[in-house]
């Protein structure tokens, strides 16, 4: 049985928050957008259609529910939701709160700037979103 | 009540599919790639979390069926799958089929180089899509 492990370009890239029933959950470390990603832990996933179906509902959850936590947060114009991996092919969902002005409006995020936070931001930030209760 | 209506900038841009129990499937009028946008028939809708749970999983489930078609018509590398509706609000979902050396890749697509598709290509392609059964 293959055992899931997390791409190591997350490692780099993103700072664990916590775990869910699916998904491990990791922020961005890029402090132009509030962005998490959802990965789920399970080995060779690239594509959502290759989970179970009560597992792309699960997904479907998660994403909801981190959704929910980063729209309490930051109160964003809109929601940005989606599945790319063209870069790294490890199955992985990102949330991404979008604000009119930010600095990639209206354009998607993926390769605009990138910026990483403080340690002391980003340490405040993932404990709220820890205990953001939606 | 608010009716569902396709905002305009869809009629321009995308070409009707079908409609399932949920949303609307339209064709992406951009032969460069495979893309399908469904868009939830409710009003005033914006974030994927908005939907009621039963339709977030209706949801989920017309865009793994989306993909599963797109998968077995054209074998891409990769399915980029998403919500942004930075520049159009309503809700819709992209499910777009992408090759390694396509003229975006690996960049998403959104934003993008576009070409419409010949009237012959377009009605073929969604009558293939119309027939694919997954």
């Amino acid at each position: 049985m293959n055992m899931f492990r997390l791409h190591k370009n997350f490692l780099t890239t993103t700072i664990p928050i916590t775990n869910w029933k699916l998904c491990t959950l990791r922020l961005m470390n890029n402090c132009y957008f509030p962005w998490i990603l959802l990965i789920p832990r399970q080995a060779n996933l690239r594509q959502i259609h290759q989970l179970s179906e009560s597992n792309q509902i699960q997904l479907t959850k998660e994403v909801n529910q981190a959704s929910k936590i980063i729209t309490k947060l930051f109160k964003p114009d809109n929601l940005n939701v989606g599945k790319v991996g063209n870069i790294i092919p490890q199955l992985h969902i990102h949330v991404i709160a979008r604000f009119k002005g930010d600095v990639a409006w209206p354009h998607p995020v993926w390769g605009k700037q990138t910026k990483p936070y403080s340690k002391k931001a980003v340490t405040a930030l993932i404990k709220k979103i820890k205990q953001t209760t939606v």
